[in-house]
């Protein structure tokens, strides 16, 4: 059985070339999808598993890249625990009664994904029947303080003040809903991998707000729960934290995920040598001349080295204003580069 | 003649105890304040030397600070530079004509502080002369990746896509954008001293977006020329940048400002222990109990561990939430516990 590129790099053995897949590459960039979604929303896409492993497969077939990940967002398990959120264009996740006492946390009902989001796990395995077994499955969950950052601020905030003042004022509150999340996420992603993930991302956007301390107390050990409940490949992933990276490792990951803002080298130097990587093309780079792009892929090859466990991907999310050409045109280069790499 | 606290701690000299100031100090969490606020807006308080003083002192005499930070807000110079700016509550700057072109850069006039700022180094005149020798005057500047970042984007940005898409798409309208910036600050700056101002802040809140070969490229230079134009004690800063510590040490600053992000040793380690360095406490933990701040003074003043050139501040500004009375305890429990380790 060929087992996928991406995993074997995930477990840093070595492979014939870096795997390549970008976040957010089922998104806006692509006209196909666009077209689907002048129809349906994005929880309505995810509650129709064709359309959903249809946008979810567009960009590998479009791109060439070595994973589907899987169309959804992270707020998508809080609709199965009763939560009302709404996605508001340009805003973000909006959340109609943000969580701010214990009676709101001991409301939310346990996650039974099999039960509530049977649509989603429906989704990964027409994904996983369609792809070529040479590419993975990701499946994911957001990390436990972005989701609890935007059930207690009600929507997205730069500075999570409230969320803060949740930790700081009201521990007991903050401990039972992380408690709650963690629970459910780690069934969520168990349930992901059973019905067809190869490889789970936790993707903890705005850990990167938090101290090193504040990590530690009231995050690490609730991503170590989620992280812990499946057996295939993980990557751990934060934007902005880089002071948090030797955190995130302990917390747990196979593969840390690395934004743009240190050079490969010094940010997996900071992960552990004992992890894969994934990263780090600034994604506003793609917008620009693409000299600006050939020269920075050129730099994460050359710093990485050969070294088994890259996996290649941009710093954060593709942005919407994206070429989606552009996007092709970058793993094939990815991949050029680092099939001579390893044949020299 | 007595030179001030802050002053001397800046130049790492051994002091009596540790000077305190906080960042937004001036602001909404003073009753005095709002109601000079339910008069006139920010810039208007800015054009009125005499109100603009009282609004300084007011924190001072209140918290009993070691440090009147000028009331004024980085934008304000943009102002005699001919660009419409408004500061929308809530919001942050608006610019009415964003910068995207050459001709956009070459429209900015150059800025004659005395000529078009008069008011502002007025102010600094009357409170350098109510202010007790012993405290320190801070005049400020906003970095000019921040600035730029503002009047490029047209108004405040989470990711910086259109400043960035300039710096990578059209280098040469950055260039020219950057240099006008850092030459009309370095003249701002420069006659802010003469006024009366014993110490200048270089604020550049958003540069950690970027990573640490963009900022060395599109804003290191800029920022140095700025910081080079003063012979006072300066203070860098920036928030969510602790990839950038080195970066920002190299392009200049006696002190180098710290958020909360990293314990206080790491960062300074980071910073250079040749330098000095400002914060770092957590502002959200002063709207929780005072145990935390307690304990999270404690644990700063202990890792600094008496090492000359530590000044005490928050790791961001003021929140509006802050009770002052957490201002005026906190202030007073840093020049207990530093005396107190001097003694001891």
């Amino acid at each position: 059985m060929v087992e996928p590129l991406l995993v074997r790099a995930a477990r840093r053995e070595p492979v014939e070339r870096t795997p390549v897949w970008f976040m957010r590459q089922a998104g806006r960039s692509l006209p196909g999808y666009r077209e689907v979604r002048r129809r349906l929303d994005l929880f309505e896409i995810c509650r129709r598993p064709d359309v959903c492993a249809e946008v979810t497969l567009q960009p590998v077939e479009a791109h060439g890249v070595d994973a589907a990940v899987i169309y959804s967002d992270i707020m998508l398990p809080c609709l199965g625990m009763g939560v009302g959120v709404e996605l508001v264009e340009g805003v973000g996740p909006v959340v109609d009664r943000p969580v701010r006492a214990l009676a709101d946390v001991e409301a939310l009902r346990p996650l039974e994904p099999e039960a509530t989001l049977p649509f989603a796990l429906e989704a990964i395995g027409l994904v996983r029947k369609a792809l070529a077994p040479g590419r993975a499955v990701v499946g994911f969950a957001g990390g436990p303080f972005t989701v609890a950052g935007y059930l207690v601020e009600g929507r997205p905030s730069r500075t999570f003040v409230a969320t803060k003042r949740c930790m700081y004022g009201a521990p007991e509150v903050w401990h039972a809903l992380m408690g709650t999340l963690a629970d459910a996420f780690a069934g969520y992603v168990a349930a992901q991998v059973e019905a067809g993930a190869d490889v789970i991302q936790l993707f903890d956007s705005w850990a990167g707000v938090l101290s090193v301390d504040d990590y530690r107390e009231h995050v690490a050990p609730y991503s170590a729960r989620i992280l812990a409940a499946v057996d295939v490949p993980t990557i751990h992933f934060a934007t902005g934290a880089t002071h948090l990276l030797p955190e995130l490792a302990a917390a747990g990951g196979d593969v840390i995920g690395l934004d743009w803002r240190l050079p490969i080298d010094r940010g997996w130097a900071l992960a552990g040598l004992d992890r894969g990587v994934q990263g780090n093309l600034d994604p506003t780079l793609l917008l620009g001349p693409f000299d600006r792009v050939e020269a920075a892929t050129q730099r994460i090859v050359e710093l990485v080295g050969g070294r088994p466990g890259h996996i290649f991907n941009l710093g954060h999310g593709v942005l919407p204003e994206t070429d989606p050409a552009t996007l092709g045109r970058l793993r094939e280069l990815v991949h050029e580069r680092t099939e001579s790499a390893a044949a020299g």
